[in-house]
């Protein structure tokens, strides 16, 4: 590839500016464009936002729609929320001006199960413009769907998968150590979560995804749990402080039966002070394999590697909304 | 899909007949044709052959060419030989038919180090003819190469990787029993590997494939070893009888190095009496990553898995000689 992928950096939290920074450094990529709606970011250089300690030249405005015209971006690196529904005009918008969209959004990263409609209208602008739409990240994205996907290539016969992942918030970002309740009472954890306002958003994404490769039937069953993993010791983090008897994170779990019987399980404990972060993967089936990354996966740069590791690929996959199980680790020229 | 893949067979040795068996029970697949040179075989329905305890209405023949004309497969299944050279005109030949090809030819694998001049030709008549070939398997194919790469993919920095896989050549079939020099002597092997006729093909692939995923450099250095692994214990399996003091496997080692620096090392130790099948991968990267699959990974049945699974996506890839890198898990239609 001669020329450079033109990039559009679209939200500039944690994980928007860690997919920025990572893009700004590979030399394929050319950052033309950033947008983001905070008042104290407006017509700040991109790489000052990033502390690149080096300016980028490109300034970061709030209006998305003129700057994807002004800007031309090939491919969109979207990170501004978990919710599809929430996002759906951003992602629309972009469709729209004719880039492919690789996004962090969760929901967005195995959509058809709980949003069918919208999905299919994704699908439809994406294909109408001949771009590509891409859900991704860590998890959902990588450690509990695509990895577990990609071992399941090796085996002839499946009877169940288990997937476990442990992972410690107090090395993640303020953001996500407050969405997992850290320095809550139950009580509160209990509020939001009967109100669907807590935890990580992705379990049933990676779920469907995995039971689609194992050709579940439809009238499979999802289940889903959600619980708060209570601290038993003091716990300070650069952004929350737990006592005990607070909520420390959150333990969920997300299953798929088929006629009463499991046979995909996801069990997901993210917490502040979790001793040994680590990724499980059991498959019972031909041949039976147990997997573990005894280091864990570090969920925010793990992030930014996947995402942007799509980028090069986008253009080479087949325009419409498409999944990690569309993305080859390559494309051979 | 509602019509059925249709299947030729090329090949019936161990692993030509296992893939044969796994496409044998797949309800998408369709087995149209079986091709084998053993006079033994000749005549006889698959189904026996395979010892499926049925008849598959298909009787293996010598000769490929009139075979392929008449049943008119879709993808050829081909497990006939490790070395490149020795099945080029095999290859050739279902390249010619317009059929594609997933072969378990451990050089096919990733073939353009080792045979610039005839992955160009290869590449050259797939194209021509709108196919595409495919090397795959369990190893080269899936454990040292494919799932590697897809962990490299949510590394933002990768310094080093190591790989090692022990498998315990006793469980295995007994051309591979052979094939790793078990109840030779020492001075046996020797001679053998100094002959370059004995040990594990297709290191050298897996290398070359996680180079070009890290995009070392062209003047990067392949170095490998091979050594005996030698018995401590009496071993006796189904094929052979192994004395202590003689030779129960191999013990190899690939690794390409840039400016006298090791970035990937790949150490395969096979053997009959193996204590602990394992395969591990360390990244040393950002994040730094350790994984072990504490189960191993079966060959055989791994071998067929990852073969049989690549056939329904085949008509998806670009016509050409492709590797393992462009496979996704599954194409969205």
């Amino acid at each position: 590839m001669t020329e450079r992928i033109r990039i559009l950096q679209y939200g500039l939290g944690p994980i928007g500016c860690a997919l920025a920074r990572l893009a700004a450094q590979r030399p394929g990529l050319e950052i033309v464009g950033a947008v983001d709606i905070a008042p104290g970011l407006q017509g700040k250089d991109l790489g000052e936002v990033l502390e690149l300690g080096r300016g980028l030249g490109v300034r970061v405005v709030a209006d998305a729609a003129s700057t994807l015209r002004q800007a031309r971006p090939d491919v969109v690196l979207h990170a501004t929320g978990s919710h599809l529904p929430a996002v759906k005009d951003q992602l629309l918008g972009i469709v729209a001006a004719g880039a492919h969209v690789v996004s962090t959004c969760e929901e967005l990263s195995y959509p058809v199960y709980r949003y069918p409609e919208l999905s299919r209208e994704l699908d439809r602008a994406a294909q109408e413009k001949g771009v590509a739409l891409l859900g991704t990240g860590v998890n959902p994205g990588f450690v509990m769907d695509k990895l577990v996907a990609t071992l399941l290539t090796a085996c002839t016969k499946v009877g169940r998968v288990e997937v476990g992942r442990v992972v410690d918030a107090a090395g993640r970002r303020g953001p996500l150590q407050r969405k997992v309740g850290a320095g809550m009472s139950v009580a509160e954890f209990q509020a939001l979560a009967d109100a669907n306002k807590i935890g990580h958003v992705g379990l049933p994404e990676s779920a469907h995804m995995l039971a689609d490769v194992l050709r579940l039937p439809a009238d499979r069953k999802l289940v889903e749990e959600l619980k708060p993993k209570v601290a038993d010791k003091e716990i300070r983090t650069k952004f929350v402080h737990v006592l005990p008897g607070q909520v420390a994170g959150v333990d969920q779990m997300a299953a798929v039966l088929v006629d009463g019987k499991e046979i995909i399980h996801l069990h997901l404990e993210m917490y502040v002070g979790a001793p040994q972060p680590v990724d499980r993967v059991l498959i019972e089936g031909t041949p039976r394999l147990e997997m573990a990354i005894t280091t864990g996966v570090h969920g925010d740069v793990a992030t930014a590697a996947v995402s942007v590791n799509c980028v090069p690929l986008m253009s080479a996959l087949k325009p419409g909304l498409r999944t990690m199980l569309d993305v080859p680790v390559r494309i051979t020229p």
